[in-house]
Protein backbone atom coordinates (compact mmCIF):
# COMPACT_ATOMS: atom_id res chain seq x y z
CA UNK A 1 0.00 0.00 0.00
CA UNK A 2 1.08 3.78 -0.46
CA UNK A 3 1.00 4.24 2.98
CA UNK A 4 3.81 1.88 3.53
CA UNK A 5 5.67 2.89 1.00
CA UNK A 6 5.79 6.94 2.08
CA UNK A 7 6.90 5.67 5.84
CA UNK A 8 9.24 3.30 4.76
CA UNK A 9 10.84 5.98 2.50
CA UNK A 10 10.34 8.74 5.54
CA UNK A 11 12.26 6.00 7.88
CA UNK A 12 14.97 5.40 5.75
CA UNK A 13 15.92 8.94 4.57
CA UNK A 14 13.74 10.85 6.65
CA UNK A 15 10.51 12.99 5.83
CA UNK A 16 11.50 15.51 3.11
CA UNK A 17 9.77 15.21 0.07
CA UNK A 18 11.89 17.09 -3.03
CA UNK A 19 9.52 19.21 -5.08
CA UNK A 20 10.44 19.03 -8.57
CA UNK A 21 8.79 22.64 -9.36
CA UNK A 22 10.16 24.34 -12.63
CA UNK A 23 9.08 27.69 -12.47
CA UNK A 24 9.13 29.88 -15.28
CA UNK A 25 12.69 31.20 -16.13
CA UNK A 26 14.24 29.15 -13.35
CA UNK A 27 15.31 26.34 -15.39
CA UNK A 28 19.72 26.64 -15.94
CA UNK A 29 21.39 26.95 -19.43
CA UNK A 30 22.68 23.37 -18.31
CA UNK A 31 19.38 21.74 -19.23
CA UNK A 32 18.43 23.51 -21.91
CA UNK A 33 16.65 26.67 -20.13
CA UNK A 34 13.05 27.18 -19.89
CA UNK A 35 11.84 24.61 -23.00
CA UNK A 36 9.79 21.03 -22.22
CA UNK A 37 13.60 19.22 -23.54
CA UNK A 38 14.92 21.27 -20.33
CA UNK A 39 12.43 20.91 -17.80
CA UNK A 40 12.80 17.26 -18.54
CA UNK A 41 17.11 17.13 -18.34
CA UNK A 42 16.68 19.30 -15.04
CA UNK A 43 13.76 16.85 -13.61
CA UNK A 44 15.71 14.12 -14.27
CA UNK A 45 18.45 15.95 -12.71
CA UNK A 46 16.58 16.62 -9.60
CA UNK A 47 15.82 12.65 -9.42
CA UNK A 48 19.65 11.75 -9.61
CA UNK A 49 20.52 14.29 -7.29
CA UNK A 50 18.03 13.23 -4.93
CA UNK A 51 19.28 9.17 -5.11
CA UNK A 52 19.88 7.83 -1.52
CA UNK A 53 18.97 10.89 -0.02
CA UNK A 54 15.44 11.63 -0.66
CA UNK A 55 12.98 8.89 -1.27
CA UNK A 56 9.95 11.00 -1.68
CA UNK A 57 9.32 13.62 -4.95
CA UNK A 58 6.63 15.96 -5.46
CA UNK A 59 6.05 17.05 -9.55
CA UNK A 60 4.58 20.09 -9.42
CA UNK A 61 2.24 19.41 -12.92
CA UNK A 62 0.74 23.36 -13.49
CA UNK A 63 4.30 24.26 -14.19
CA UNK A 64 4.90 21.60 -16.39
CA UNK A 65 1.48 22.10 -18.63
CA UNK A 66 2.82 25.72 -18.79
CA UNK A 67 4.42 24.04 -22.22
CA UNK A 68 1.12 22.44 -22.95
CA UNK A 69 1.38 18.94 -24.43
CA UNK A 70 5.00 18.99 -24.86
CA UNK A 71 5.18 19.86 -20.94
CA UNK A 72 2.97 16.96 -19.59
CA UNK A 73 5.38 14.75 -21.79
CA UNK A 74 8.10 15.99 -19.74
CA UNK A 75 6.31 15.39 -16.62
CA UNK A 76 5.78 11.92 -17.59
CA UNK A 77 9.72 11.07 -18.67
CA UNK A 78 10.47 12.42 -14.76
CA UNK A 79 7.70 11.04 -13.17
CA UNK A 80 8.85 7.88 -15.18
CA UNK A 81 12.65 8.07 -13.94
CA UNK A 82 11.76 8.66 -10.39
CA UNK A 83 9.66 5.86 -10.21
CA UNK A 84 12.29 4.00 -11.91
CA UNK A 85 14.98 5.22 -8.90
CA UNK A 86 12.68 3.54 -6.76
CA UNK A 87 11.44 7.03 -5.01
CA UNK A 88 7.37 7.53 -3.98
CA UNK A 89 6.21 9.89 -6.26
CA UNK A 90 3.55 12.39 -4.95
CA UNK A 91 1.77 13.87 -8.43
CA UNK A 92 0.52 17.51 -7.33
CA UNK A 93 -2.14 18.41 -9.74
CA UNK A 94 -4.83 19.23 -7.38
CA UNK A 95 -7.42 17.51 -9.78
CA UNK A 96 -11.48 17.51 -9.03
CA UNK A 97 -14.49 16.80 -11.07
CA UNK A 98 -17.66 15.18 -10.98
CA UNK A 99 -17.53 11.32 -10.73
CA UNK A 100 -17.26 10.62 -14.60
CA UNK A 101 -14.63 13.23 -15.35
CA UNK A 102 -13.12 12.37 -12.25
CA UNK A 103 -12.75 9.02 -13.43
CA UNK A 104 -10.63 10.36 -15.98
CA UNK A 105 -8.26 11.88 -13.70
CA UNK A 106 -8.23 8.61 -11.87
CA UNK A 107 -7.08 6.80 -14.74
CA UNK A 108 -4.74 9.26 -15.83
CA UNK A 109 -2.85 9.15 -12.76
CA UNK A 110 -4.28 6.05 -10.14
CA UNK A 111 -4.84 3.49 -12.18
CA UNK A 112 -2.63 0.42 -13.13
CA UNK A 113 -0.48 1.33 -16.18
CA UNK A 114 -1.25 4.99 -15.83
CA UNK A 115 0.17 7.18 -18.42
CA UNK A 116 1.71 9.53 -16.08
CA UNK A 117 3.29 7.33 -13.45
CA UNK A 118 2.95 8.11 -9.87
CA UNK A 119 2.38 6.71 -6.26
CA UNK A 120 -0.60 9.31 -4.76
CA UNK A 121 -2.59 12.41 -6.90
CA UNK A 122 -3.32 15.62 -5.00
CA UNK A 123 -7.21 15.98 -4.96
CA UNK A 124 -9.28 18.95 -4.39
CA UNK A 125 -12.33 18.73 -2.27
CA UNK A 126 -14.39 21.15 -2.87
CA UNK A 127 -16.84 19.45 -5.24
CA UNK A 128 -18.08 17.16 -2.49
CA UNK A 129 -17.06 13.58 -1.46
CA UNK A 130 -18.73 11.88 -4.45
CA UNK A 131 -16.07 13.36 -6.46
CA UNK A 132 -13.62 12.12 -4.43
CA UNK A 133 -14.97 8.67 -4.61
CA UNK A 134 -13.50 7.46 -7.75
CA UNK A 135 -9.84 8.62 -6.85
CA UNK A 136 -10.27 6.75 -3.32
CA UNK A 137 -11.61 3.75 -5.71
CA UNK A 138 -8.95 3.29 -7.81
CA UNK A 139 -6.44 4.07 -5.36
CA UNK A 140 -8.00 1.02 -3.38
CA UNK A 141 -7.47 -1.21 -6.12
CA UNK A 142 -3.84 -0.21 -7.32
CA UNK A 143 -2.48 0.52 -3.90
CA UNK A 144 -1.77 4.15 -4.45
CA UNK A 145 -2.82 7.60 -2.22
CA UNK A 146 -5.02 9.99 -2.30
CA UNK A 147 -4.08 13.25 -1.34
CA UNK A 148 -6.57 15.67 -0.30
CA UNK A 149 -6.14 19.55 0.51
CA UNK A 150 -6.71 20.11 3.61
CA UNK A 151 -5.28 23.50 5.19
CA UNK A 152 -3.19 24.97 2.44
CA UNK A 153 -0.05 26.60 3.64
CA UNK A 154 -0.87 30.01 1.17
CA UNK A 155 -2.58 33.44 3.02
CA UNK A 156 -5.80 32.43 1.03
CA UNK A 157 -6.56 29.32 3.14
CA UNK A 158 -8.07 32.07 5.98
CA UNK A 159 -10.60 32.95 2.95
CA UNK A 160 -12.96 30.09 3.06
CA UNK A 161 -10.81 27.10 4.50
CA UNK A 162 -10.35 27.86 8.20
CA UNK A 163 -13.89 30.52 8.19
CA UNK A 164 -16.23 28.49 11.00
CA UNK A 165 -18.84 26.15 9.33
CA UNK A 166 -21.09 25.38 12.21
CA UNK A 167 -18.86 25.45 14.82
CA UNK A 168 -15.42 23.99 12.83
CA UNK A 169 -13.82 25.15 10.37
CA UNK A 170 -14.36 24.18 6.78
CA UNK A 171 -11.04 22.31 7.23
CA UNK A 172 -12.05 20.38 9.60
CA UNK A 173 -15.50 19.48 8.55
CA UNK A 174 -13.74 18.33 5.77
CA UNK A 175 -11.36 16.05 7.68
CA UNK A 176 -14.17 14.67 9.62
CA UNK A 177 -16.05 13.69 6.96
CA UNK A 178 -13.08 12.23 5.26
CA UNK A 179 -12.63 9.46 7.59
CA UNK A 180 -14.47 6.30 6.13
CA UNK A 181 -12.03 6.91 3.02
CA UNK A 182 -8.63 7.27 5.96
CA UNK A 183 -10.19 3.67 7.02
CA UNK A 184 -9.92 2.28 3.17
CA UNK A 185 -6.66 3.18 2.85
CA UNK A 186 -4.72 2.06 5.63
CA UNK A 187 -1.70 0.00 5.30
CA UNK A 188 0.55 -2.77 7.09
CA UNK A 189 1.75 -0.03 9.70
CA UNK A 190 -1.28 1.41 10.45
CA UNK A 191 -0.90 4.45 8.68
CA UNK A 192 -3.68 5.86 5.42
CA UNK A 193 -2.71 6.61 2.28
CA UNK A 194 -5.80 9.19 2.46
CA UNK A 195 -3.29 11.65 2.77
CA UNK A 196 -4.16 15.44 4.23
CA UNK A 197 -2.10 18.64 2.89
CA UNK A 198 -1.77 20.71 6.04
CA UNK A 199 0.28 23.60 5.51
CA UNK A 200 3.86 24.39 7.73
CA UNK A 201 2.21 28.13 8.07
CA UNK A 202 -0.62 26.37 10.26
CA UNK A 203 0.89 24.66 13.07
CA UNK A 204 -2.00 24.72 15.28
CA UNK A 205 -4.04 23.97 12.44
CA UNK A 206 -1.95 20.81 12.08
CA UNK A 207 -2.36 19.38 15.57
CA UNK A 208 -6.13 20.06 15.11
CA UNK A 209 -5.97 17.89 11.78
CA UNK A 210 -3.62 14.86 13.86
CA UNK A 211 -6.55 14.87 16.33
CA UNK A 212 -9.05 14.74 13.98
CA UNK A 213 -7.54 12.29 12.01
CA UNK A 214 -5.08 10.12 14.11
CA UNK A 215 -3.74 8.14 10.84
CA UNK A 216 -3.74 9.83 8.08
CA UNK A 217 -0.32 10.55 6.64
CA UNK A 218 0.26 14.61 6.41
CA UNK A 219 2.17 16.05 3.10
CA UNK A 220 3.22 19.60 4.70
CA UNK A 221 4.14 21.99 2.08
CA UNK A 222 5.51 25.85 3.20
CA UNK A 223 8.75 24.76 5.03
CA UNK A 224 11.52 26.30 3.14
CA UNK A 225 10.65 29.10 0.15
CA UNK A 226 7.78 29.88 2.01
CA UNK A 227 8.57 30.56 5.48
CA UNK A 228 7.99 27.72 8.29
CA UNK A 229 11.07 26.41 9.87
CA UNK A 230 11.17 21.95 10.65
CA UNK A 231 9.86 22.67 13.83
CA UNK A 232 6.25 24.37 12.51
CA UNK A 233 6.75 22.28 9.71
CA UNK A 234 6.45 19.01 11.99
CA UNK A 235 4.16 19.47 14.67
CA UNK A 236 1.12 16.90 13.42
CA UNK A 237 4.23 14.16 13.44
CA UNK A 238 3.96 11.39 15.71
CA UNK A 239 6.05 8.34 18.23
CA UNK A 240 7.11 6.01 15.07
CA UNK A 241 4.63 3.32 15.36
CA UNK A 242 7.83 0.41 14.81
CA UNK A 243 9.41 2.23 17.76
CA UNK A 244 11.87 4.03 15.92
CA UNK A 245 13.53 7.08 17.02
CA UNK A 246 11.90 9.74 14.80
CA UNK A 247 8.49 10.86 14.56
CA UNK A 248 6.67 10.16 11.72
CA UNK A 249 3.35 10.40 10.10
CA UNK A 250 4.30 11.97 6.87
CA UNK A 251 6.45 14.19 4.62
CA UNK A 252 7.70 17.57 4.55
CA UNK A 253 7.86 19.37 0.92
CA UNK A 254 10.57 21.80 -0.23
CA UNK A 255 10.88 23.08 -3.06
CA UNK A 256 12.93 26.23 -4.32
CA UNK A 257 15.04 25.75 -1.51
CA UNK A 258 16.36 22.92 -2.51
CA UNK A 259 16.15 22.44 -6.47
CA UNK A 260 17.17 26.33 -6.87
CA UNK A 261 19.89 26.93 -4.20
CA UNK A 262 22.65 29.74 -4.18
CA UNK A 263 24.92 28.67 -6.81
CA UNK A 264 22.61 26.05 -8.70
CA UNK A 265 21.78 28.94 -11.63
CA UNK A 266 25.14 29.51 -12.65
CA UNK A 267 27.09 25.87 -12.04
CA UNK A 268 29.24 25.38 -15.28
CA UNK A 269 28.35 21.29 -15.07
CA UNK A 270 26.18 19.01 -14.19
CA UNK A 271 28.38 17.65 -11.92
CA UNK A 272 28.61 21.21 -10.07
CA UNK A 273 25.20 21.60 -9.90
CA UNK A 274 24.37 18.16 -9.26
CA UNK A 275 26.88 18.55 -5.96
CA UNK A 276 24.96 22.08 -4.55
CA UNK A 277 21.68 20.33 -4.84
CA UNK A 278 22.74 17.01 -3.38
CA UNK A 279 23.98 19.48 -0.64
CA UNK A 280 20.67 21.16 -0.18
CA UNK A 281 18.67 17.93 -0.28
CA UNK A 282 21.34 16.78 2.83
CA UNK A 283 20.70 19.95 4.97
CA UNK A 284 16.99 20.12 4.59
CA UNK A 285 16.87 16.00 5.66
CA UNK A 286 19.71 16.91 8.37
CA UNK A 287 17.28 19.81 9.77
CA UNK A 288 13.72 17.46 8.98
CA UNK A 289 15.25 14.69 10.76
CA UNK A 290 17.29 16.60 13.86
CA UNK A 291 14.12 18.44 15.00
CA UNK A 292 11.86 14.93 13.98
CA UNK A 293 14.35 13.16 16.65
CA UNK A 294 13.90 15.42 19.77
CA UNK A 295 11.56 14.51 22.44
CA UNK B 1 -13.73 41.22 -23.65
CA UNK B 2 -14.75 37.63 -23.49
CA UNK B 3 -18.06 38.36 -21.50
CA UNK B 4 -19.09 40.08 -24.62
CA UNK B 5 -17.50 37.28 -27.01
CA UNK B 6 -19.89 34.82 -25.46
CA UNK B 7 -22.77 36.89 -24.97
CA UNK B 8 -22.51 37.71 -28.52
CA UNK B 9 -22.46 33.65 -28.97
CA UNK B 10 -25.87 32.97 -27.21
CA UNK B 11 -27.30 36.35 -28.88
CA UNK B 12 -26.51 34.67 -32.37
CA UNK B 13 -27.25 30.87 -31.34
CA UNK B 14 -28.83 30.64 -28.19
CA UNK B 15 -27.46 29.50 -24.77
CA UNK B 16 -26.04 26.08 -25.47
CA UNK B 17 -22.86 25.51 -24.96
CA UNK B 18 -21.61 21.81 -26.58
CA UNK B 19 -19.59 19.79 -23.90
CA UNK B 20 -16.82 17.83 -25.64
CA UNK B 21 -16.64 14.95 -22.62
CA UNK B 22 -14.44 12.10 -24.27
CA UNK B 23 -15.69 9.40 -22.15
CA UNK B 24 -13.70 6.31 -21.86
CA UNK B 25 -15.26 3.19 -24.55
CA UNK B 26 -17.65 5.38 -26.28
CA UNK B 27 -15.63 7.51 -29.35
CA UNK B 28 -17.37 5.58 -32.13
CA UNK B 29 -14.95 3.30 -34.35
CA UNK B 30 -15.64 5.71 -37.28
CA UNK B 31 -13.16 8.02 -35.75
CA UNK B 32 -10.73 5.44 -34.15
CA UNK B 33 -12.01 4.44 -30.91
CA UNK B 34 -11.00 5.40 -27.19
CA UNK B 35 -7.46 6.20 -28.78
CA UNK B 36 -5.34 9.60 -28.93
CA UNK B 37 -6.29 10.04 -32.31
CA UNK B 38 -9.99 8.75 -32.05
CA UNK B 39 -10.34 11.41 -29.42
CA UNK B 40 -8.73 14.17 -31.94
CA UNK B 41 -11.12 12.73 -35.02
CA UNK B 42 -14.24 12.84 -32.69
CA UNK B 43 -14.06 16.16 -31.21
CA UNK B 44 -13.37 17.88 -34.33
CA UNK B 45 -16.27 16.11 -35.61
CA UNK B 46 -18.45 17.59 -32.55
CA UNK B 47 -16.94 21.41 -33.04
CA UNK B 48 -18.17 20.47 -37.41
CA UNK B 49 -21.16 19.33 -36.92
CA UNK B 50 -21.79 22.30 -34.17
CA UNK B 51 -20.93 25.62 -36.32
CA UNK B 52 -23.60 27.72 -37.51
CA UNK B 53 -25.75 26.17 -34.81
CA UNK B 54 -23.79 26.68 -31.15
CA UNK B 55 -21.25 29.54 -30.68
CA UNK B 56 -19.73 27.74 -27.47
CA UNK B 57 -18.17 24.22 -26.64
CA UNK B 58 -16.59 22.95 -23.54
CA UNK B 59 -13.81 20.84 -23.89
CA UNK B 60 -13.64 18.52 -20.66
CA UNK B 61 -9.43 17.95 -19.89
CA UNK B 62 -9.73 15.17 -17.29
CA UNK B 63 -11.51 12.97 -19.89
CA UNK B 64 -8.60 14.11 -22.91
CA UNK B 65 -5.68 13.76 -19.51
CA UNK B 66 -6.88 9.63 -19.29
CA UNK B 67 -4.59 9.77 -22.30
CA UNK B 68 -1.60 11.40 -20.83
CA UNK B 69 0.09 13.84 -23.08
CA UNK B 70 -0.85 12.04 -26.26
CA UNK B 71 -4.40 12.63 -24.92
CA UNK B 72 -3.48 16.36 -23.77
CA UNK B 73 -2.07 17.29 -27.68
CA UNK B 74 -5.31 16.00 -28.99
CA UNK B 75 -6.86 18.46 -26.48
CA UNK B 76 -4.84 20.90 -27.80
CA UNK B 77 -5.68 20.53 -31.43
CA UNK B 78 -9.61 19.77 -30.73
CA UNK B 79 -9.34 23.53 -28.64
CA UNK B 80 -7.55 24.86 -31.56
CA UNK B 81 -9.99 23.84 -34.28
CA UNK B 82 -12.88 24.86 -32.02
CA UNK B 83 -11.12 28.61 -32.03
CA UNK B 84 -10.26 28.20 -35.75
CA UNK B 85 -13.77 27.77 -36.11
CA UNK B 86 -15.05 31.08 -34.36
CA UNK B 87 -16.64 29.46 -31.49
CA UNK B 88 -15.97 30.33 -27.61
CA UNK B 89 -14.25 27.82 -26.02
CA UNK B 90 -14.24 27.22 -22.40
CA UNK B 91 -11.61 24.98 -20.96
CA UNK B 92 -12.85 22.76 -17.92
CA UNK B 93 -10.22 21.92 -16.35
CA UNK B 94 -11.06 23.04 -12.84
CA UNK B 95 -7.25 23.72 -12.04
CA UNK B 96 -6.43 25.53 -8.61
CA UNK B 97 -2.86 26.42 -6.92
CA UNK B 98 -1.26 28.56 -5.16
CA UNK B 99 -0.51 31.66 -6.12
CA UNK B 100 3.17 30.74 -8.23
CA UNK B 101 2.10 27.38 -9.41
CA UNK B 102 -1.50 29.06 -11.17
CA UNK B 103 0.49 31.61 -13.08
CA UNK B 104 1.73 28.01 -14.61
CA UNK B 105 -1.85 27.46 -15.34
CA UNK B 106 -2.80 30.72 -16.08
CA UNK B 107 -0.01 30.52 -18.55
CA UNK B 108 -0.88 27.39 -20.16
CA UNK B 109 -4.99 28.03 -21.14
CA UNK B 110 -5.24 32.46 -20.64
CA UNK B 111 -2.23 33.96 -21.09
CA UNK B 112 -1.40 35.30 -24.79
CA UNK B 113 -0.45 32.51 -27.43
CA UNK B 114 -1.16 29.84 -24.59
CA UNK B 115 -0.22 26.47 -25.52
CA UNK B 116 -4.04 25.17 -25.05
CA UNK B 117 -6.04 27.72 -26.90
CA UNK B 118 -9.24 28.77 -25.11
CA UNK B 119 -11.49 32.11 -23.73
CA UNK B 120 -11.67 30.80 -20.62
CA UNK B 121 -10.45 28.45 -17.85
CA UNK B 122 -12.92 26.33 -15.04
CA UNK B 123 -11.05 27.18 -11.37
CA UNK B 124 -11.61 25.84 -7.97
CA UNK B 125 -11.90 28.70 -5.20
CA UNK B 126 -11.29 26.47 -2.20
CA UNK B 127 -7.65 27.89 -1.59
CA UNK B 128 -8.74 31.40 -1.74
CA UNK B 129 -8.53 34.27 -3.47
CA UNK B 130 -4.58 34.76 -4.24
CA UNK B 131 -4.84 31.39 -6.31
CA UNK B 132 -7.40 33.17 -8.18
CA UNK B 133 -6.13 36.25 -8.77
CA UNK B 134 -3.25 34.93 -11.30
CA UNK B 135 -6.04 33.82 -13.17
CA UNK B 136 -7.85 36.91 -12.99
CA UNK B 137 -4.80 39.36 -13.62
CA UNK B 138 -4.11 37.30 -16.83
CA UNK B 139 -8.04 37.05 -18.24
CA UNK B 140 -7.85 41.17 -17.52
CA UNK B 141 -4.61 41.25 -19.77
CA UNK B 142 -5.61 39.03 -22.09
CA UNK B 143 -9.10 39.86 -22.73
CA UNK B 144 -10.22 36.11 -21.72
CA UNK B 145 -12.71 35.19 -18.67
CA UNK B 146 -12.55 32.91 -15.71
CA UNK B 147 -14.84 30.37 -14.53
CA UNK B 148 -15.37 29.75 -10.79
CA UNK B 149 -16.93 26.69 -9.08
CA UNK B 150 -19.92 28.14 -7.64
CA UNK B 151 -22.43 25.05 -6.47
CA UNK B 152 -21.55 22.45 -8.50
CA UNK B 153 -23.90 19.97 -9.94
CA UNK B 154 -23.38 16.90 -8.43
CA UNK B 155 -25.22 15.52 -5.41
CA UNK B 156 -21.63 16.36 -3.03
CA UNK B 157 -22.37 20.14 -3.65
CA UNK B 158 -24.32 19.46 -0.30
CA UNK B 159 -21.54 18.47 1.17
CA UNK B 160 -19.19 21.48 2.11
CA UNK B 161 -20.76 23.92 -0.68
CA UNK B 162 -24.36 24.49 0.40
CA UNK B 163 -23.75 24.36 4.17
CA UNK B 164 -23.96 27.26 6.33
CA UNK B 165 -20.97 29.45 6.59
CA UNK B 166 -21.38 32.03 9.17
CA UNK B 167 -24.91 32.67 7.95
CA UNK B 168 -24.96 31.65 4.42
CA UNK B 169 -23.74 28.86 2.83
CA UNK B 170 -20.07 28.42 1.36
CA UNK B 171 -20.84 29.40 -2.08
CA UNK B 172 -22.48 32.48 -1.56
CA UNK B 173 -19.30 33.25 0.97
CA UNK B 174 -17.25 32.57 -2.47
CA UNK B 175 -19.23 34.32 -4.97
CA UNK B 176 -19.73 37.42 -2.69
CA UNK B 177 -16.01 37.46 -2.11
CA UNK B 178 -15.64 37.71 -6.16
CA UNK B 179 -17.20 40.83 -6.35
CA UNK B 180 -13.97 43.08 -6.67
CA UNK B 181 -13.20 40.30 -9.68
CA UNK B 182 -16.23 40.48 -11.20
CA UNK B 183 -16.03 43.68 -12.06
CA UNK B 184 -12.69 43.87 -12.93
CA UNK B 185 -13.85 41.26 -16.13
CA UNK B 186 -16.59 43.21 -16.90
CA UNK B 187 -17.47 43.89 -21.06
CA UNK B 188 -19.27 46.45 -22.81
CA UNK B 189 -22.33 44.29 -22.61
CA UNK B 190 -22.07 44.78 -18.53
CA UNK B 191 -21.81 41.39 -18.23
CA UNK B 192 -18.45 40.24 -16.14
CA UNK B 193 -16.21 37.23 -17.20
CA UNK B 194 -15.88 36.37 -14.27
CA UNK B 195 -18.06 33.87 -14.36
CA UNK B 196 -19.95 31.09 -12.03
CA UNK B 197 -20.61 27.51 -12.41
CA UNK B 198 -24.45 27.13 -10.48
CA UNK B 199 -25.49 23.71 -11.60
CA UNK B 200 -29.24 23.02 -13.23
CA UNK B 201 -29.92 20.87 -10.44
CA UNK B 202 -29.72 24.00 -8.25
CA UNK B 203 -32.58 25.99 -9.25
CA UNK B 204 -32.98 28.03 -6.00
CA UNK B 205 -29.13 28.44 -4.97
CA UNK B 206 -29.19 29.62 -8.78
CA UNK B 207 -31.63 32.36 -7.69
CA UNK B 208 -29.75 33.03 -5.17
CA UNK B 209 -26.51 33.79 -7.18
CA UNK B 210 -28.19 36.33 -9.57
CA UNK B 211 -28.90 38.51 -6.42
CA UNK B 212 -25.53 38.49 -5.18
CA UNK B 213 -23.64 38.92 -8.55
CA UNK B 214 -26.02 40.42 -10.99
CA UNK B 215 -23.43 40.89 -13.34
CA UNK B 216 -21.77 37.39 -13.51
CA UNK B 217 -21.97 35.37 -16.13
CA UNK B 218 -23.19 31.61 -15.00
CA UNK B 219 -22.23 28.20 -16.66
CA UNK B 220 -24.31 26.04 -16.53
CA UNK B 221 -24.45 21.97 -15.76
CA UNK B 222 -26.71 19.45 -15.29
CA UNK B 223 -29.03 19.71 -18.07
CA UNK B 224 -29.81 16.93 -20.13
CA UNK B 225 -27.96 13.81 -19.21
CA UNK B 226 -27.65 15.09 -15.64
CA UNK B 227 -31.24 15.71 -15.12
CA UNK B 228 -32.52 19.15 -15.34
CA UNK B 229 -34.78 20.65 -17.73
CA UNK B 230 -34.70 24.05 -19.17
CA UNK B 231 -36.70 25.98 -17.27
CA UNK B 232 -34.23 24.87 -14.20
CA UNK B 233 -31.11 25.45 -16.30
CA UNK B 234 -32.21 29.12 -16.84
CA UNK B 235 -33.66 30.29 -14.17
CA UNK B 236 -30.16 32.99 -13.34
CA UNK B 237 -30.97 34.59 -16.60
CA UNK B 238 -32.42 38.12 -16.64
CA UNK B 239 -33.82 40.19 -19.41
CA UNK B 240 -31.26 40.88 -22.89
CA UNK B 241 -29.43 44.14 -22.15
CA UNK B 242 -29.77 44.87 -25.51
CA UNK B 243 -33.29 44.83 -25.68
CA UNK B 244 -33.37 41.18 -27.85
CA UNK B 245 -36.27 39.16 -27.02
CA UNK B 246 -34.57 35.94 -25.31
CA UNK B 247 -33.18 36.04 -21.60
CA UNK B 248 -29.61 35.56 -21.24
CA UNK B 249 -26.66 35.80 -18.93
CA UNK B 250 -24.67 32.59 -19.31
CA UNK B 251 -24.60 29.51 -21.21
CA UNK B 252 -26.24 26.21 -20.38
CA UNK B 253 -23.91 23.16 -21.43
CA UNK B 254 -25.37 19.87 -22.46
CA UNK B 255 -22.65 16.74 -23.38
CA UNK B 256 -23.81 13.49 -23.19
CA UNK B 257 -27.29 14.45 -24.58
CA UNK B 258 -25.67 15.80 -27.39
CA UNK B 259 -21.96 14.14 -28.76
CA UNK B 260 -23.55 10.73 -27.75
CA UNK B 261 -26.99 10.09 -28.80
CA UNK B 262 -29.23 7.08 -29.63
CA UNK B 263 -27.73 6.14 -33.06
CA UNK B 264 -24.76 7.98 -33.35
CA UNK B 265 -22.71 5.06 -31.99
CA UNK B 266 -23.05 2.75 -34.83
CA UNK B 267 -23.26 5.59 -37.45
CA UNK B 268 -21.82 3.99 -40.96
CA UNK B 269 -20.16 7.14 -41.75
CA UNK B 270 -19.29 10.57 -40.79
CA UNK B 271 -22.33 12.32 -42.98
CA UNK B 272 -24.51 10.10 -40.61
CA UNK B 273 -23.13 11.02 -37.31
CA UNK B 274 -22.43 14.70 -37.74
CA UNK B 275 -26.48 14.77 -38.95
CA UNK B 276 -27.22 12.57 -35.85
CA UNK B 277 -25.32 14.79 -33.81
CA UNK B 278 -26.36 17.97 -35.45
CA UNK B 279 -29.78 17.41 -34.49
CA UNK B 280 -29.58 17.06 -31.46
CA UNK B 281 -28.08 20.70 -31.11
CA UNK B 282 -30.58 21.87 -32.97
CA UNK B 283 -32.74 20.18 -30.51
CA UNK B 284 -31.12 21.33 -27.71
CA UNK B 285 -30.73 24.97 -28.87
CA UNK B 286 -34.55 25.21 -29.79
CA UNK B 287 -35.33 23.89 -26.21
CA UNK B 288 -33.15 26.54 -24.31
CA UNK B 289 -34.60 28.99 -26.97
CA UNK B 290 -38.05 28.26 -26.62
CA UNK B 291 -37.83 28.44 -22.69
CA UNK B 292 -35.87 31.59 -22.40
CA UNK B 293 -38.12 33.27 -25.01
CA UNK B 294 -41.51 32.54 -22.07
CA UNK B 295 -41.88 35.79 -20.50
Amino acid sequence: MFADRLIAATRAHGPLCVGIDPHAGRIPDLFGGDTPEGLENWGIGVVNAAIGKAGIVKPQVGLFERHGWQGMKALATVSAAAKEAGMVVLMDAKRGDIGSTAEGYAAAYLAKNAPFECDALTVNPYMGLDTLEPHVRVAAETGKGVIVLARTSNPGSADYQARDMQGAPLFARVVESLAPMIERLKGDTGWSGLMLVTGATGPDEARQLRTLAPDALFLVPGYGAQGAGAAEAMVGFAPARNGGNRREGGCVNASRSITFPKGASNANSLDVWSEIVATAIDQAQDDLNQTSSAR
